[in-house]
């Protein structure tokens, strides 16, 4: 039910990443963000893609990358998102079970959400859930278009990898 | 002495910015980064980038950049390099509170250091005297070269900015 993404999915993506954006209340992207702005953003700069899918049906998807180079490219980064109409059926967990699997065989140590709004509960609440830590707190750095300014949370988890060392010095 | 750089001032920059980086002991980029790529890193995907230079030396560049886009673009994120043998001499200040100045200018709220290894102690409690607090912890997210995996602070500073309401919703 969830495979990788390519270029060509992009048009089944688009639906699910364009009203999350534009509302502008839980990404760190320009609300005004084109279609091929987002294939950019989603699927080029990431080191994978991936989408979920039920008879037929795409309900979610996410990207996985490295989250800063050099010394910093053991931790990866990912982002997830669901269609409002698929909320409630654990698909966000889905993917980010699966997520932290293919980080380890990838090879990462941690993974880490830079920013995750403070008025998205219902995140907060999952990702702790599913054992990441509130690592950061930056003060008023998320513009809510309701609530103003939000905290924004930067959130951690170790991973025991299987390939642990492969990334050692 | 503390002057806009452009993409013609890189030779000038490349000398600074390289044994920075290969060193791999205080940036997030790959050691192995080639003159081009640190040209495209340091100047053009920054807003803008600024040298400092006394009598026609160069001997400091910082760059200021948005951090976030979207919801997060109302705080800015910089970096600053000072060569060996400036050291010592202030500069690293001198360009971070010249960078405040551009900052609010900009009309940016906040400044943010995304990863800033705890092993770099001179630059985290030059940070800290020019205000900026450690609002995260990033668990054995930098990989220093000689004392392995370290942790990475994020540090913050809001800008009373002379603009303040610019960026309000």
């Amino acid at each position: 039910m969830i495979r990788e993404a390519t270029g060509e999915d992009w048009p089944l993506l688009w639906p699910i990443f364009q009203p999350i954006v534009e509302a502008g209340d839980t990404y760190a992207y320009d609300p005004a963000t084109t279609y091929e702005q987002g294939r950019v953003l989603w699927l080029d700069k990431s080191r994978q893609t991936f989408l979920f899918e039920d008879a037929g049906e795409v309900l979610g998807t996410y990207y996985i990358k490295t989250n800063q180079d050099g010394p910093g490219d053991h931790v990866c980064n990912c982002g997830y998102m669901v269609p409002d109409q698929a909320r409630g059926r654990g698909i966000a967990r889905q993917m980010c079970e699966h997520s932290q699997i293919i980080a380890q065989e990838m090879g990462y140590r941690a993974m880490q959400f830079n920013f995750v709004a403070s008025s998205n509960v219902g995140a907060v609440v999952l990702w702790q859930k599913l054992g990441f830590d509130t690592v950061g707190l930056l003060p008023g750095a998320f513009r809510h278009p309701s609530q103003g300014y939000v905290d924004a949370l930067v959130m951690y988890k170790s991973l025991n990898s299987i390939n642990k060392g492969v990334l050692n010095v």
